[in-house]
């Protein structure tokens, strides 16, 4: 029973990794955290120290493992934006593995359509919506989130899409279809104007997957 | 010499309209405080306190003129929004008079690249971007926000629009040609992804106006 053994001396300069907060899964609660303070404070207001905070850990261990608050967010986007990562294979994953078809253009016939689906899919769904929807709080609110936002979808999707894309004007041509349907989500799921904040799923998809599909193969 | 003639005794309860600030032009004066207020701030943060501190107002003047809060975004949101006042003459006013043309679509085959040329028009100058931007950041980060937005685009845009096209789901229709501009211009104008952010407009009219015409016409 060693109930009066001193106790250990640790208040000498840094803290301790211990005291820090440091253990299993730190890195993992400091980035929930960062997620949940991006999302309810936006990225003006959030700061490392509130991240720190929730995730009981000390502010230099979030530095540690993130660095600054710009390179938090994109780490904590990264996860927000998980969704977007798998958008590669919705558009060339078609059901003809091999990918191609759609007479040379490098998309199925049907790319338009499961892009369609699956950007609605994310956005009718709570789970995804609401931390997207954070993002784009972020960044519509500031420049510097902006510029992070961008990188993440560069890096992410538009690099891994657009070099498989044939004809002229790939890059562009993705982003207009990309800008369809980011057009549909900002009037259906945040200025909610109707009819198509009620439409169907179906009706949309028929309305929205030619258009789609149409920037995808080029006109 | 009246020097010493007795100051005029006004303290007696509510503020005279002099001292308020009333006088020629203070309508307009508190309106353009309005939306300096509702730019800069945002919708949460803005303050009637703040907008007569700005227009040099009594508070209760704010108030008798325009209402409450969301009374006064409105009525500010509306001089933001008037280059969208312009989008039924911009649709159905083409080079031919008496509207028709474009087989009983409602619109004729210009319609499209007019819409298209007309919103990157807005968008690309920074005096009717900016209030624009505001009102976007207002309308994301606040649902009364959103709500009062929605209300206007309806009032003034789509109930003038929408029962001039032809065919089936009109009103959804005239959306997704708004939401794939809508769509170009957060990517363009707020995300900056690239090649989008630099590409010349006549390049963006090229691939945008015909799925805008095509969205307007009915498939």
């Amino acid at each position: 029973m060693s109930t009066d053994a001193p106790a250990p001396r640790r208040r000498r300069g840094r803290p301790s990794r211990e005291d820090a907060g440091e253990g299993p899964g730190a890195r993992e609660r400091i980035l929930a955290a960062a997620r949940g303070e991006f999302a309810e404070r936006g990225y003006d207001k959030a700061s490392i120290r509130a991240i720190a905070r929730r995730a009981d850990v000390d502010p230099a261990l979030v530095h540690h493992y993130f660095g600054p608050k710009e390179q938090v967010f994109e780490a904590a986007l990264e996860v927000d934006f998980a969704p977007a990562m798998e958008l590669p294979e919705v558009i060339f994953g078609g059901a003809s593995t091999g990918g191609g078809g759609g007479a040379g253009s490098g998309v199925d016939e049907g790319a338009g359509e499961r892009l369609t689906r699956y950007m609605l899919g994310v956005w009718e769904s709570a789970l995804t919506r609401e931390p997207l929807l954070a993002v784009v709080r972020s960044a519509v609110n500031n420049e510097a989130a902006a510029a992070i936002f961008r990188r993440v979808v560069v890096r992410n999707v538009l690099r891994r899409v657009t070099p498989r894309l044939a004809g002229p004007d790939a890059e562009l041509r993705a982003e207009l279809a990309v800008a369809q349907l980011v057009g549909v989500a900002m009037l259906r799921y945040v200025v909610k104007v109707e009819p198509l904040a009620s439409a169907g799923v179906e009706e949309i998809v028929a309305r929205v997957a030619p258009v789609v599909q149409r920037h995808l193969a080029g006109a």
